[in-house]
């Protein structure tokens, strides 16, 4: 039976927001699975700020996607040939499948995952890398205590949204940075926050003086920028401050914007520290099973975003993220579920 | 006997570097001491970086200094009149004694020292907080291991100077940065440092890349600005950052300049951290014990710059930290230890 691969490859480096001439939309016969290969159909993918990363020239904590390379993503999919005998037909897996229809993998960065114990697309968020990065960055690196300021930057998205949630178990007090009312009322009313600033109405330092008197502990910070340095100057003690990513500057085309109120680490004794999820392969296992356990008891919400568009649909799907207009994890529908399980 | 102090208030608040009008000169008649009280005859007085933060107004890690009042400045000095059990006539002490001839203490805050054992500004130097800082700062907070790269901003300066003789002590690679070819020769020769780059004529970034191969595993920045910048993009994995200071921005009278490249950090898993010397102060004694045994066996040399000017001289020598004209410890003497011992 012969199919037909869509996918995208990276056609230039981006200057800025990653424009419809830097992406070529292929279409070519997919190839049969060699010696222990297997054939996945992607299902869903995950999008992702990192992405915009890893599209640049340079050394980094991963290497870039090549121009002409298959774009890199996560994702979801069913396995529909196998010559790998870890692996048979029907299998769920997920991994780095490519912004693509079809996968052909030898197997080895993938993982089985049930759609009977959770949605396909929460293993890509909170039971994924999301949740992996929230886990650990939180956790590992910011170590908040009972009772401490939490404070969560991209507060309505995938890794922000879990952090809080995370922070809220371990008995902290927690306050999200969002963009809009909108996203700050999900914040507080589906993630349970405790407030949640709206940095495009508000003067975030001004209100970080109202919301958290004594000092922020722990600030877990996804965007950078302002935000970043808003925060800096309102670190209590000892603060620790994760540094997961910086959205707010992935595009930017000026330089980057250091955090010009860094001496507020001197003043406070603070520390910040930069993490990447991948340092905690081998801890992923007892992060997976305390976060499920934590889904099942209610203890932890998982939010979809999901863009039902196909693969043609990435480009677009993309820059909702820098766009700042999904919430939640965002992921992008490539197959129907159902229509897989069909065949 | 009546005796004249002369001192210097901070008149005005200082923006951008400390003029003549930010200070004033006065004099007046030294008081008696009361009850629990003794009277210091101002010896040697200690010139520091931190000082020009003391001046700002706002919240710190210590209060600022108000208008009016005497400026701070930690010194040594001889007990000329005493009514405190602690402390007889004759007896030397180092404490925060203020830009002034004479200082009038309840003791609190001196420590006895022995000038038989060290000159007296060394108690300013490697046995003082310039020493403290040094110590603290690399083991505690750089904590580097045999073998490693260690790099240190301002290496010609007080703390750098020690921070790299105790990184060659721990057994690492040392690599200074300071100003100009007679300071690097300095850093080298007399301190012991493997290199040293000189960031007024070289490429700090490429420098780095020819000394330190492999990456820094610490830095201990005491400058800030472009020299933190370029050696953030040569940070080894796991990298630690210790913020000592930033003089290169103190006087900044547009905003700070933040570390455009700190997403190194999360690159390379790093970590950059602020540190006061005054947290460490129960463990003063220890770090005092290790430097004067290190100093005794000639494995630390001890450099001051001492200003012969007397207390009138301390504008113009506060501002030869700013124009990078000191090497090692700056210190202002202020009157004569024979004199006074003679007294």
């Amino acid at each position: 039976m012969s199919r037909t691969n869509h996918q995208y490859r990276l056609a230039a480096r981006p200057v800025g927001l990653p424009r419809p001439t830097d992406w070529e939309y292929v279409e070519e016969p997919v190839g049969e699975p060699g010696e222990g290969e297997l054939l996945i159909e992607v299902i869903h993918l995950s999008l992702d700020p990192a992405m915009r990363g890893w599209m640049n020239e340079g050394k980094s904590y991963i290497r870039p996607v090549e121009i002409g390379e298959v774009m890199r993503a996560g994702g979801v999919g069913r396995v529909i040939a196998s010559h790998n005998p870890r692996f048979a037909v029907g299998d769920y897996v997920s991994g780095t499948l490519g912004v693509q229809e079809y996968c052909l993998s030898d197997g080895r960065d993938l993982t089985k995952v049930d759609p009977a114990l959770a949605p396909l697309p929460v293993y890509l968020g909170v039971l994924g890398m999301t949740g992996m990065t929230a886990y650990f960055g939180l956790l590992d690196i910011g170590q908040p205590e009972p009772g401490q300021t939490v404070v969560v930057s991209g507060a309505a998205g995938a890794v922000g949204s879990v952090v809080g949630q995370i922070a809220k178990i371990k008995g902290c007090r927690v306050i999200g940075i969002a963009g809009g009312e909108r996203k700050c009322r999900l914040v507080v009313e589906e993630f349970g926050f405790d407030a949640c600033i709206d940095y495009k109405s508000q003067d975030v330092r001004k209100a970080l003086r109202e919301v958290a008197p004594e000092g922020v502990d722990v600030y877990f910070d996804n965007v950078g920028g302002d935000v970043l340095d808003a925060v800096l100057t309102r670190l209590a003690r000892g603060a620790r401050i994760v540094i997961c990513g910086a959205i707010s500057q992935y595009n930017a085309t000026d330089q980057v914007k250091g955090p010009a109120n860094y001496m507020s680490l001197l003043v406070n004794r603070a520390s910040m520290t930069g993490m990447v999820v991948f340092d905690y392969a081998d801890r992923y296992p007892e992060a997976t099973a305390e976060l499920a356990q934590w889904l099942s008891e209610g203890k932890l919400r998982s939010l979809e975003d999901v863009v039902d568009g196909g693969v043609r649909a990435f480009p677009d799907a993309l820059l909702r993220l820098f766009k700042g207009d999904n919430t939640g994890k965002l992921v992008l529908k490539v197959a129907d579920e159902v229509k897989a399980a069909d065949e």
